[in-house]
């Protein structure tokens, strides 16, 4: 490392390595005098927050717009098995138990998604592919091409109890941590169902645990847990109605690293050029 | 019955109500001399076979193209589900063992769907939505709009090395029986994976298990066992890598029973006005 910091002027690296202890983080300005840009292998940045390590003449940037592809594919997946009810269906399977569910169509149903970045987008996108009604929020309140409408995020409590699919996506800050508490949880309708593809602490997992042993919820599909990896101990694994994916939701085995060079050189190009950067993560946002 | 039944002209009915030992499917001619129609309220007759009792003034109807739209969902349910490894996944929950599996897009695998009709029909839609080569096979190897490619039965062998997922929904039928043998699951690529929305006797379930068991397949789900209801003692249940739907995957809750009525109402008014009527079944073919 002592080798290369003080002459590089990008970085493409993954987050777990520039939160290595010995990685001088805090003292980029004066052990990688040149360094310019970093760019870090994935979507989401909060094991690097707080973001006040960024000097002004640096910039970050993320994987962003990557996951889009496997990230539809999984929202068709979620969605439809959600509606299907395969959580309970493997629940039964447990327990060697046949027992038909005749579920309806998606179409028509409605979708909230919290989020409207590459993921909670690729979900948006998968749910209006489906026939659903799309509601979406995110800070800006801004349209988005997938969603019938956009709210802020104050709008959350009043949009909980009308959705018959919920799906997290935002990124992890101090403001959407437990985004989904108990009170949240308990303002979604009887018998709505829960998607995780966000972080595991947006997610009261007690709260959750017990909405679905009760009933109230119908089922839950989360790619993210608390903490990852989810030790065997944990509890959470026998929660009835309630399907696990171990983070591995969105990253496409085949255009993943393909997908991130393309980005990173990319970025490298207008570097050089002394452009503005694809996917600058915004220090004060964290995202 | 003995009220209604020398009076009738049509039945619309439940399979399982012709089975009855009460109901007299053999002396129809004489116990119901007015019967010109009986309409089954379900897609497959094999338990009505052989279809011998429909003297020649009788025509079998049954649902074929009412399941659709749901099967359409199941599709592309169960074909990101075979991606994406669920059931690998449903197993390591089971097990508590976080396991990331990262996997790449369908788009561009091969999809071999045995038997085109409403149930195959649906899912090789499906594989063509999600930008699979849908490769078919039926009796006429006549082509479908949604199969790239469609072969009479005699190229099973010969194709099924070639398939990523395997889909079955033939009718089942002494030729079908077991189309899916231990041979049969031998000759499928390594790692592949299997649907069956068909009939639970198509497949070797044990061939199934044994190659579910070793890695051969990477995966199954299946909506239908042998027999049905799968009791609780059989070793179905804790197969790894597999998913086991309890016969519902294609019954829409809200759109079947209206969508059934349709049909049969149609097909009523085709009977009163003489003209031949929709989803007649052959009696040779069985379906």
């Amino acid at each position: 490392m002592d080798r290369w910091l003080p002459r590089a002027q990008g970085l493409v690296i993954s987050g777990g390595f520039l939160t290595r202890p010995r990685f001088p983080l805090r003292e980029l300005a004066e052990r990688a005098p040149q360094l310019r840009w970093i760019h870090v292998i994935g979507a989401g940045v909060e094991n690097l927050m707080p973001l006040d390590w960024i000097h002004p003449g640096l910039v970050l940037t993320n994987n962003s717009g990557v996951h889009a592809g496997k990230v539809h594919q999984f929202g068709l997946m979620a969605l439809l098995m959600l509606n299907t009810r395969v959580p309970q269906m493997m629940t039964n399977q447990r327990k060697h138990a046949w027992a038909p569910i005749f579920t309806g169509s998606l179409a028509g149903k409605s979708l909230l998604v919290v989020g409207l970045g590459d993921m909670g987008g690729g979900v948006a996108r998968a749910g209006k592919t489906l026939g659903m009604t799309v509601t979406g929020i995110r800070r800006s309140a801004s349209p988005h091409p997938y969603a019938h409408k956009v709210h802020a995020a104050a709008a959350l409590h009043k949009l909980l109890p009308k959705a018959d699919i919920v799906a997290l996506a935002p990124p992890l800050t101090p403001e959407t941590h437990r985004i989904m508490g108990a009170r949240e949880i308990a303002l979604m309708k009887p018998g709505a169902a829960l998607i995780n593809i966000g972080r595991g602490p947006h997610v009261d997992q007690a709260a959750l645990e017990k909405a679905l042993r009760t009933g109230r919820l119908s089922g839950a599909v989360i790619d993210v847990t608390d903490p990852e990896p989810l030790p065997a101990t944990s509890k959470l694994w026998d929660v009835p109605n309630l399907f696990i994916m171990p983070h591995c939701s969105s990253d496409d085995a085949d255009a993943y690293m393909p997908g991130t060079l393309d980005l990173a050189l990319k970025n490298a190009a207008l570097l050089a050029r002394g452009r503005a950067l694809k996917n600058a993560v915004d220090p004060q946002r964290g995202y």
